[in-house]
């Protein structure tokens, strides 16, 4: 076995709360330049005539040390002076905007206005911030995730926020995403061969990695990468961590667990990353040709975050490596094939 | 003399921070239905992506009783979440905006955007806000003061506020002027033969009421209407109660007096009313047919305000019920003519 250690791109793609917990383990494991952070932008919004994207702030603030750690998203010590007013004035209030985190989309929509791009702004705004690996949006074309529910669409906030998912999920929409270009940086990552691995982290996989996912090109490119593509579950013994991903694949009729997850990304995944208290389910995984690897995945604090980062890691590493073996495997038996004629 | 107390709509031009303590005075002492305040709007500007109306803001808030009485504008108890976290996002902090002022500068860009008037924003936030008499910009349409400097020119705000009125004044312009509607109550109150009067606030004449004077119609309509103009002088003794009205006035080379602001308001105006502290310039005011009023006209506090409010409105009818005594004889002298035919 070599001793260089392990090198190459880390590609991971990731939602919101859930997601942005593992990015920062990763951020902390990984050398900066060794990783890049794709965002979901189907959460995306235009409200009070700002853009908000919820899951890069989020991924944004985590990375920079300055998320909330109670709620998640959001910013630590923030206030409420803005939406108090707001109210006052009969503003629109179901979206929460701390006084702090208005700075964001603020200036995020005044350069977007003024011509720059999402990705742009995403990285100045990372780079003040302290944010040291590369974190970009999954295209610089606007993709709106709209939730088809029992009475009627509802773009995502609306449902998300506003209605506190509380409308029965028939389906989803990516409006945008047909036209949308996969981001340059993702489609370079992914080809090139020098790629570790790609890592979904335990998103929604639904409403967070769908719409990427949407974007033309790039299940293709997963498919095609050499590098091997492990997710990690965002269900753990039947229960969502976070958020209404469990409520969602119940109203779609999907079984909530972490088989309906790795069935969700077949054709994609080389491995997937459950709960030990999941192992039970492995073995009908594995069947499906998906590698599973058994660890805790729930992260309370940043030990957790480390640990999952490092754990995920290793096992791109070895499914890397097994797939390395089994090229050599290949070859020597091409060799000897040719070595037969 | 009639036993009926003063009555008939009282229309107030005002800037900010100035007319906006007399506009309070006038709101305490009149009642809502027969106060039209008319606010300057080429100190308006475009900053962040928002529409921010200093003059507007400034009168709301005062009306309202939101203001900050230290500033003049501003909110009470501001705080400065938002401009600090603009700071580290690379974001213009020039201008300083306060959390609960946003909500303000939000939510009238994004109703703009919607296709609202200004009218119909004001009218809206003013009622919510609890502010009973009618405040209305001086017109819909967007007028913009450019200041002439040695240095070239100037948006406004960037003279006023980012450079702090440091460079030289020439002269001014106001962009879009030439093209914008007067205010249709302002159209209908200064032809309505029952207007108890008109005051020009103590604002800056050039900066605050010449913007004003620059939307077609309005002076003519000044000029035809049959009740008293008066106004209130900024300078006293030499000196502007507030803001940079005395500096510019020298750069332009005109003095810096009460008489100078007689001139700059002649042909408009019927009476101005000065400052005690000048009362030496009384003699050659009136001597241009203008009638002059002395009183007390710095505003410390609220009862500054309301008292120099009774004060203006007594000299409005004075002025007022001498006309009409004119128009009586010189109605007598048409009878007597007619006799003697």
């Amino acid at each position: 076995m070599s001793t260089v250690p392990p090198s190459g791109t880390c590609v991971y793609l990731s939602g919101g709360v859930g997601g942005a917990k593992l990015a920062l383990g990763l951020a902390k494991v990984l050398p900066a330049s060794d990783l890049l952070i794709v965002a979901n932008t189907g959460d995306d919004f235009e409200h009070l005539g700002l853009t908000i994207c919820p899951d890069i702030d989020t991924l944004t603030y985590t990375l920079a040390g300055l998320a909330n750690h109670e709620t998640g998203w959001g910013r630590a010590g923030e206030t409420s002076r803005f939406m108090s007013a707001l109210e006052a004035l009969g503003g629109e209030t179901w979206f929460f905007l701390g006084d702090s985190d208005l700075a964001i989309h603020v200036e995020r929509s005044r350069r977007l206005a003024a011509g720059e791009s999402l990705t742009a702004i995403t990285a100045d705004v990372g780079r003040r911030l302290g944010i040291e690996c590369r974190l970009v949006p999954m295209t610089d074309d606007p993709v709106r995730t709209v939730v088809e529910t029992a009475t009627g669409p509802l773009a995502f906030q609306h449902y998300f926020v506003r209605d506190r998912c509380e409308p029965a999920v028939t389906g989803f929409r990516f409006d945008g995403a047909e036209g949308a270009r996969l981001h340059p940086d993702v489609i370079e990552a992914l080809a090139d061969p020098s790629l570790r691995g790609v890592v979904i982290g335990p998103s929604n996989p639904l409403i967070s990695i769908d719409p990427m996912f949407a974007v033309p090109g790039f299940v293709k490119a997963l498919r095609d990468t050499m590098a091997p593509v492990v997710a990690v579950s965002p269900i753990v013994a039947g229960r969502a961590i976070k958020g209404p991903t469990a409520k969602m694949m119940r109203e779609l009729g999907l079984p909530v667990s972490v088989s309906a997850i790795a069935d969700h990304y077949a054709g994609v995944l080389d491995g997937l990353v459950i709960d030990s208290a999941d192992a039970s389910a492995a073995e009908a995984i594995r069947a499906t040709r998906v590698a599973v690897h058994e660890t805790k995945t729930v992260m309370h604090d940043l030990n957790d975050r480390v640990s999952l980062a490092t754990n995920v890691l290793g096992f791109v590493d070895r499914l890397r490596r097994g797939a390395d073996s089994m090229l050599q495997i290949a070859s020597g038996a091409a060799a000897a094939t040719w070595e037969m004629r």
